[in-house]
């Protein structure tokens, strides 16, 4: 048996795999970090046997209950992933499999590598309307790269789309990828009516720093960048101070912040009640994009979610909160779950990348349900 | 210049072809009908020549009205159709043209061959849980196909789709054909669901004989089957008998008629509410169904449409009532343009079959809605 | 338990379909014509039964020779086709069946169809530098449709390609699809240098009518279109009139006329030996060419093949022997099995129509071998 | 202006980026080599405006030859790659471009990154008879992978295809690519005879860290891999060694390692001639390879290419030569070019991705023109 992740975004670490049915793992921290959750690799051995994987040190993971009924994510080609028993029992994630085949890839998410993530935002210049800015370098050195998408123009309004500032929230990739998809499709009339009536600034990766390190939450300062949104910094966040000056010099009028949840099995928003410019027209806003998105697919609920902030104890550093503060906009942090969406579950892929780009996608049609209102 | 219309839905009338800034053309009835409106037929001349035809029998076509801002569909290879300017004007239907290469189709809707509507419903019967039944033969000997998707179970809603009863409105199958697609779509949570609410009973083509023959309104025997579901016989209607057959034998809780609109530039529906059995539950189930429907897209509209009939005045022969009334039951027809949605037009290719298919498939969105509320 | 073949190329009649275990069948005759071989239907039954099935008159169809070790095709969705076990005895052809779904097509090939035909030849003329030029109408008012891929320039060779004089040998449109698909193909080098060097006329189906009319070797009129080639008329071969129109007005320097054979198991050519001008340098012609088409796929061969023509009695009338001997060139029947190629076979699909494709693109390898010496 | 090769294979040094009309860069080194000759970078700047790049060290450069009629890819998507006029003066590589988009990729060769590679082995896992085995891993932590396609079984000839030793030579991994497409494809004959009378093992990137690091010649430890073939070292060439002792266990019949040639615009192969054992079997095997090839395919020729080694002269630390004298059987270094095949150029695109992956697959039926032969 051999266990790698010497590729983008991998991560374990091996203690013992010298027995098949007791293969013990232990997950990465981030670097300069304590967070950790986010594990890829790959298991050569017989297909046909009996496995089993545990996970030591769940417990001290960055979300303990995420492991409660989660189900891991596997797959033979790298493209189709499906799930597998697993079970959170003594603080250890234990999982089992009899693979079909030799190599299997073993991951808490399905992956999205910075190959795909430089084919989408290159791929994308190439449509109408569209150009890829770089803002900046991240700290290892890669672009921090915004598509806008439509001309601006006077009258329009403003909507920034941003994902994946936790790179393990691979999901938010896959949303965004959706997303554009969508809204380049002209056949599609609520893209090309949203074309007329908005610019898009959409960030796919927040983080690729984090994502090909193979990071859960921190770039490669080891800092949670939801957390940074007051005063990033050159040395610690340089992926939102570049993001924060454009959104200076376009303005917003909408922001949706892409991510995922570890524990609650259900995708949901997380709005800006507790912000202090938080009133009547800003509720009513919510609500309406709300009811759109619930509209629009049962793969959006507003039952299950995070407790709501009271009035003014929002964390102003989180990037929801302080761009909808900031710019008195309709600000949602979007979270998918890394387990099931509980209102349409399917045992055998759970919530996947396929349902996540339907769900970015999907999101359009929210959007154009409150634009006209936004301003 | 050659005008052919030996295939698959042609009709055309070649009156003068001699000089091509002057083609005349006249559209031919159904068989043993007056109705006329469709056609379709191919144009061999030379590429980077300016033409001008004239349909001379515009103005006494079914619905002379469809003509106003109408324009024609054309296509090099028969599977992108664009517009091209077209004017109605002294009873003539006028359009010029200047082919990119020798050999042009036009037609007034893109087309829906048999041969594509075999493969359609044979293709279906390999999905899950799925079952292609023959109600019976038409006129002309062709298969009435249903699909059955999904299990009938108890308490499962039984919901009907039928499409094209007036062949000419080849939107209608392509609708059906984007509807199936999202319906047989595991990864699709509104379909998901769907699947384990209802079981959904499909024609794709309620009319195959008219729709091969050319036809815009009738079937073989020059019958008007949206007139016909009082009284269906096997000598002028048997398809409408067929299903009705097979109606009373499932029940029915929803039903949806889906046709096309010569003259109105909207997507739209035409509900019940001139049904005797009419009542406040009844319309609450439409209101849901367009403000769901409107949700999910903006091809959807509720403004723009027939005149309401008055309580008790519907005419009783057409689908969408005689349905409504024999099961007491949500009853929709489904009315898509000629010519374009107004609310989100595109010049260059109108209403399509693209649009068509992506209307079909939202109405997935529209009927999730209502579904719990159906019985 | 339902049999139906009222659509393109359908072809059976229905003795007896009471008993599953005895449907007791017989293919129809050419119109006009005593051949008969090809047939195309559907059966309607229950999945997972068994149904054995008997074509009475296989015995005194056009090639009895051609029933033995042949295996009947069957589909369920109409794109996958695949075999199943047939024997031919009593001078009967009979094959048991246990279909997985309600819904089964057989056929003595894959079909072909006139929708699948318009598609070809109108896609075909966006590509650079062809023209799709209609020569006349059939009897039955098709158009006799000819591609001419290539700018005709001094000193380029003229190669003409026919195909489905006889229409039941559906194999030979499949060909010319795969023929045409890799001559389009710009980064296929021999693509590109053949059309540096050549012009071609490819005529994807000289029997429209046949094919739609279920025919196995005649058109319309019930002729013979390979025994026309000396006195072709308006009346009876338009189709072979019209080509041989062109072919005086561009000259022929390679002609390939494309075949089924319903007895011989393995693909071939057969040439000219038995013309009158044949000589040593139209033997080395067809020698070069023939090891170059081995050369590039084990799916030909020269062993198996039809007996040689003794010098000067080629039957004048054929296509291939009219134009070698009109023209003095390189002039080939090529012959493809219905059964299998038995140098390669496969027992679940037999020879099909993704082979035959192939094997069409692989001629232009060998006509690449040759072309430089083709005048 | 700004240019970034932070990506997989990336490789430039940015000299000067302040005048477009100026732009002065240098390549890198080989890690602890001083082969350098792999550039791969992106420029986002002004579409529109024409910029003047300048290779400063183009001379020194492992083959200065390489540059003279070279033509830069350049791409925006990167998936299209095309030509851009380009010059070498001066010992300088000079090119312009006024690109259509503000980000464009250019680089030697269209390359084939990491991730692609992991892609192609894991799906390839999943084909009949088909085992991926790691054989052990280098320097950096990769996987050697070969694929095992084929059940071992007596009688059967061992194959074996190794590509990329130099890892800039990314032609290669696309004519492995386009080798294995069509192994795999069950409708080839080709393909399904010689699995029935052959195993192949195919290493589809020899050399994964310099490719990754984006080298030109060598390994993570600075070593020419086909130098090391008579004594390879876990310390300079594990992948040699893990390679090599497969080839023991397995025995080999047939070997191709296939690499790109910086000057020649031609493919062809370098054979065996100067190896101790050669003799007139081998030489026969050698002339009916390269006689199968060239009739395959235009993309071949056997005119161009590297000098014969004189009898015993061949440098026996090269792989071809190596396995040639060990194993005593065919076995060929296939060159491909950088610039292009000049029996069948394309100006636009030069020798690309595409036909490389072609020349792979047509590689077979050469294969298929010998095997019986080997042993």
């Amino acid at each position: 048996m051999r266990i790698t992740s010497n590729f983008d975004s991998g991560n374990i670490s091996v203690i013992s795999a010298t027995d098949c049915n007791d293969v013990q793992l232990e997950i990465k921290n981030d670097h300069n970090s304590e967070f950790y959750q986010w594990f890829h690799f790959k298991v050569e051995s017989n297909a046909g046997e009996e496995h089993t994987y545990r996970i030591l040190n769940a417990k001290n993971s960055a979300y303990p209950d995420g492991w409660v009924d989660y189900h891991t994510m596997a797959s033979y080609d790298r493209e189709t992933w499906f799930r597998i028993d697993t079970e959170y029992k003594n603080g250890e994630l234990v999982f089992k499999h009899i693979p079909e085949f030799d190599h299997v890839f073993y991951a808490y998410f399905v992956p999205y590598s910075y190959e795909r993530h430089l084919d989408l935002v290159h791929k994308s210049q190439l449509m109408p309307d569209t150009q890829l800015i770089t803002l900046g370098e991240t700290l290892d050195g890669r672009d921090m790269s915004v598509l806008q998408i439509g001309q601006p123009a006077e009258g329009k309004k403003v909507i920034w789309i941003t994902a994946r500032q936790h790179p393990g929230e691979s999901m938010a990739e896959w949303y965004v990828e959706g997303l554009l998809d969508r809204l380049f499709d002209h056949d599609d009339a609520t893209s090309r009516l949203l074309m007329d009536k908005a610019v898009f600034y959409v960030v796919p990766n927040m983080n690729p720093d984090g994502s090909a390190r193979g990071h859960l939450r921190t770039n490669a300062a080891g800092a949670n960048l939801n957390r940074e949104w007051m005063t990033p910094t050159m040395e610690n966040s340089p992926e939102v101070l570049f993001v924060r000056e454009k959104m200076f010099e376009t303005g917003v009028d909408m922001f949706l912040d892409i991510h995922g949840d570890e524990a609650i099995p259900y995708n949901f928003v997380a709005g800006c009640e507790g912000i202090k410019s938080y009133d009547e027209r800003h509720k009513q806003l919510e609500e309406s994009f709300k009811a759109a998105y619930a509209a629009a697919t049962p793969e959006f609920q507003d039952v299950h979610g995070y407790p709501k902030d009271k009035p003014g104890e929002a964390n102003p550093t989180v990037a929801a909160s302080w761009v909808g503060e900031q710019f008195k906009c309709l600000s949602y942090t979007v979270e998918m779950p890394f387990k099931d969406h509980n209102d349409a579950p399917d045992a055998f892929y759970g919530w996947n990348d396929v349902r996540s780009a339907k769900f970015g996608s999907d999101a359009l049609t929210a959007i154009l349900a409150v634009v006209d209102q936004l301003r």
